[in-house]
């Protein structure tokens, strides 16, 4: 007994809200969209970019009638999203998130909305660039989708939600939300906080001017400075989210730096050359499963 | 009284050094090329590739007539490789070299020809792949080369190098070694040392899998994989060359990761968000400066 979802209503039309906006338009065009932002200005510029098939100035309205509804708002909003949605939610609807942690969003959304069927989801995927203008239809080709339904989520509720995401273009896995929570720590939330923790360091030492940090920052810094300019609050969000699990990978982290940095000191030198063999292997494998561009320097123009 | 660069000889045909034989061919084809690497292998491949007017199986014999001689070997390599060419350099010649550390090459260099005109130089320019195939000639298009040379170095070879490394597409500065390996130790070998750290901390987790690591790597992680493939040998060497200036930012790094850190655990929303949107407005100054690609996510195919 597969769900339908025929009408779709997008909460929070930034990058993710308004890329999935764009890919629904350009690959399921018999699925009507609404968005609505709490953002008069990002509302007005969805309007002009013909986003959706209508934008609501009303969260309730703009989630009326819809089979599934979309939550893309940073993940401390997740709970205030949810409750003004509520009095406009048909009984039928899928509820549904982008955010990058998981199991305190799904704590707040079934606290919000407990008599609904709730499936979170997260795109592993994004830019550095945040709002509506931000988006394109493609974002999602090729990346996974995670999706942490709890253990009483309807199983047609679940298949929905994962064929929705393959329309877009993404793969879908499901797993538990405390897993997802520990996965993504490694793989997005330390990455950030350390290139957040980096970019900052640079551009206040003494000895060093920001001009010259600017300047020669080719040598590897300015890789650090892509994910280091994505979104303030969303980040702040994510790291107040996932507290334990950022914490307990920064752990990790700290402990392998002083390794390294002893072996520095000492000149150690065939444990630098060994570590840093091992790691050229782990790109490798990323550019073989299709999640990075084979290109030298991530296809950069030369 | 300029000195004339009319044969150039380079010791060491991976990546840079391919580059730059490369770069001489397309944008400098009245200058004749010789090229030397200590591997038969590496040797074999240039002269296949074609990528010097001739390939001399001796260090010697490669620079002899050779106007300006340069060493683009890892930097633990330099003083063997200068004791190498020296029976053959012709008397008037200028030796520099590509190293990302200067004040120990220089000084390996002055010790091994005590005789000679020495003009260290850095083209802050690289991609994460190694070897003679690597090479391309627009690789320091529009990218820093630094020149180190000491007090004594006579105007007219500065002069020379300057105009060589300009032809070659880069624009050049000139400042004191010391300086150099502080001002490189923040924008390029502390963004290695992190990158190397971090893809080494993801793959040995137990929580977390090698395979899921890969998977979800779109989430920031992989922008570090591309760093952390460089060439193990050469920053094995970049580390242990310039360990004070290393240890020296990577204390200030450590100080801000705690200050982070302690942001997050105390749930400190306000430090965060203020940390993170300062940080976003240096990638806008890269940009700007013309040191990074303005299209998102590097330019990735989506």
């Amino acid at each position: 007994m597969a769900r339908g979802v025929e009408r779709v209503a997008i909460i929070g039309l930034g990058l993710i809200g308004s890329s999935i906006a764009r890919a629904i338009t350009e690959r399921m065009p018999q699925v009507a969209v609404t968005g609505h932002d709490a953002s008069e200005e990002v509302r007005g510029v969805a309007h002009r970019l013909g986003l959706c098939d209508r934008i609501a100035d009303d969260p309730a309205a703009a989630v009326a009638d819809a089979d599934l509804v979309i939550l893309a708002v940073p993940v401390g909003g997740m709970a205030d999203a949810a409750a003004a949605i509520a009095p406009g939610l048909a009984a039928h609807a899928i509820i549904s998130d982008v955010g990058s942690s998981k199991a305190g969003v799904a704590a707040a959304l079934a606290k919000a909305l407990p008599d609904h069927v709730i499936i979170p989801a997260h795109p592993v995927a994004g830019t550095e660039n945040s709002g509506p203008a931000a988006g394109f239809a493609t974002l999602f080709d090729g990346r996974w989708c995670i999706l942490t339904p709890g253990a009483d989520a309807p199983a047609d509720a679940i298949a929905a939600v994962a064929k929705f995401w393959e329309a877009l273009g993404a793969k879908v896995d499901v797993m538990d939300a405390a897993h997802h929570d520990m996965v993504l720590a490694v793989t997005s939330h330390l990455p950030h906080l350390i290139a957040y923790t980096i970019v900052g360091t640079a551009s206040e030492l003494e000895e060093v001017t920001e001009s010259e940090v600017i300047k020669y920052s080719a040598g590897g810094f300015r890789d650090f400075t892509r994910i280091a300019a994505s979104d303030p609050v969303m980040w702040r969000d994510v790291f107040l989210a996932n507290k334990d699990a950022v914490l307990a990978t920064l752990q990790r982290f700290n402990e392998d730096l002083t390794v390294l940095q002893q072996a520095i000191r000492r000149g150690d030198a065939d444990k630098l050359e060994d570590w840093f063999t091992r790691t050229r292997a782990i790109r490798r494998s990323i550019i073989a499963e299709g999640q990075d561009d084979p290109a030298p320097d991530f296809g950069r123009k030369h």
